[in-house]
């Protein structure tokens, strides 16, 4: 099977890690019957400067006709409002209507307080279609801005059954022996109800209506809810009784930087923008401008990313064989980058890995 | 001084650990010349169900007409979508003007890594004008929600300005000798200003223009900025480099229950509705169900957000008798509730702690 992948490296430490992305790609045994075409594209802050387009037509294009996937490094986020600039990869997830976005947190099976779950997070509405005023009145004080949050029965529909299809998959996973926390599946449902009766409440309602179907009830996937302010608080208390969590999409956000620093570094998390068919991974961190260029950004999160994107492009084995490597070099703890507390660079870690495919 | 204060215990636990605030009032030292009338006041989920209203008109009357502060407990939020409910808290900010929402989040000065921050929380507005509606629309695929999201110039200068004040505020008290981890003060701004540009943007800007007068300049408050999903993460990987948050509604609600989850238990931690002379004290616990009625609840979040709400009323000699007695028994650490690991009902713990004033 020959796969497409588009390339979209941005600006920051995005340069430095997309290309170890394509290395692991290269580097997978010829026994999978895996080939790659790459092709470099465009988006990022650098990218407006230069052309004043964060996301070039180009690369909505070749992604959309002539890609199977793709790997997105990271964006700078101006520090002044710039007018014009708005985040590429927010316009990609809807432009490709990449609806869910996953984000796996796990320690390494060996961990003391082993932590196993995935972040469902819904990602083409809520405060993300920015729609935005400005206003002023005098009774207001002066000037005041107004953003819409929206959130549509279809989007939360399609991103609880999502949640529901990834609870079953683990289930699989785990029955094949793959080590986890849980005995059985759930799926906690993130919202603030009780506050946003009609928004939050259409998203309640929709997920648990999606998750009551019967083959998520007869495949023993339990369901709960959290308020959002109380989810944080519990993520933090008891990690480890999570397994898929399902949320809109700014809660989403924020829960998967959270559940992040309970594994120790935004360098290890991936995630992946899947829509039908097409999937793009996406390191959950950042452009980091203060390690930019200094050779030493943990790879980590973008190899997880890549095989994120094989499993939604249908490459199970492959992406195994990834998740395999990469915790191999973990649980061995001696070439980890500083951010691990390790004096490894991208490079070392890099090359560690792919001896262990 | 006479004090006129409203209680307000609402439901759940709110009614066992509110009687402990005004036996603490009660129980200070005549010294202070602090005198106090109580008027017990009806809120809640269960007024609700009695009376149709979960604020009732002469809790807002007595409260506007006859109180100098109060003392809130908690709400249940009904399990189902109950028509004509709302939080009766939310009404009461926004009635009063409580614009303000003080939550310190601090360790005792003995822990391993000491904790000291506050997390001063815009009360009025953002999504909490809850201005939502229900629409449906074939192209979006059937029914969909929205909600108003707003931020105004006023609102957030303001909020900023007292985030500045306390600030300066715990400046002095460090330089009385107050233990805290900070050489000088520090604001963090939070928003999400690189997605929601008008709104968010809005508020960063005006917070910064607060924090840019020359009363904060010269008194030495240090003002930087972090977005919301990277503050959950560094919350998490450095609580203590954080000396005040400033965030508008929402963030402010997400990050302090993330808070109170670094210090152990959200049974420890106590807030503030803060307006212009008025201030009512409130544990950011719940109601708490699972705990209903046992005689466990965790008082101390309640104690110390009846100090808060003297410090902004004036008193912070009497506040200061209080946050001594409460540390003096954590330190003790020999007559804790449940919730912190111990086996001591809410009666042993006040009793403990009016014994230390
Ligand atoms: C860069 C930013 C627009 C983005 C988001 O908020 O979605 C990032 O935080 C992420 O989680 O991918
Ligand atoms: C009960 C709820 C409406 C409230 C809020 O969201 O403000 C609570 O979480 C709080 O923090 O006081």
């Amino acid at each position: 099977r020959l796969l497409r992948i588009g390339l979209i490296p941005g600006d920051g430490i995005g340069r430095e890690v997309i290309p170890a992305g394509r290395r692991i790609l290269e580097a997978l045994p010829s026994s999978l019957g895996l080939k790659f075409e790459f092709t470099d594209l465009d988006a990022g802050f650098e990218t407006f400067q230069k052309t004043g387009a964060a996301l070039p037509e180009r690369t909505v294009d070749v992604l959309k006709n002539g890609c199977d996937g793709a790997l997105f490094g990271a964006v700078s986020s101006p520090t002044k409002a710039v007018k014009g600039y708005s985040s590429p990869i927010v316009a990609l997830r809807k432009k490709l209507d990449l609806y869910a976005n996953v984000r796996p947190v796990k320690t390494v099976a060996t961990a003391a307080s082993p932590i196993d779950m995935v972040i469902v997070r819904e990602n083409t509405e809520d405060l993300y279609v920015k729609e935005e005023r400005t206003l002023e009145d005098p009774a207001m004080g002066g000037v005041y801005a107004e953003a819409i949050k929206r959130i549509s029965t279809r989007a939360s529909l399609r991103i609880a059954t999502m949640a529901g299809e990834i609870a079953l998959r683990r289930q699989k996973l785990r029955e094949s022996g793959f080590a986890s926390i849980h005995k059985s599946p759930l799926v906690t449902i993130t919202h603030k109800s009780n506050v946003l009766s009609q928004t939050d409440g259409l998203f309640r309602t929709c997920a648990k209506e999606a998750l009551a179907a019967s083959r998520f009830v007869d495949g023993g996937v339990a369901v709960e809810e959290q308020i959002v302010d109380s989810m944080v608080y519990k993520l933090f208390r008891q990690p480890g009784s999570y397994d898929v969590i399902v949320a809109p999409n700014l809660y989403g956000d924020i829960l998967s930087d959270g559940a992040a620093a309970l594994v120790g570094s935004l360098g290890l998390v991936p995630s992946a923008n899947v829509g039908e068919g097409f999937a793009i991974g996406e390191p959950c961190h950042g452009s980091a401008p203060d390690i930019e260029g200094k050779g030493v950004a943990n790879p980590i999160a973008t190899l997880r990313s890549t095989a994120l994107m094989l499993e939604f492009l249908g490459e199970e084995q492959a992406a195994a064989k990834i998740y395999t490597a990469v915790d191999a070099n973990l649980e061995e703890a001696k070439l980890l980058s500083p951010d691990l507390g390790g004096k490894a660079t991208t490079e070392e870690v890099v090359s560690d890995i792919l001896k262990r495919l």
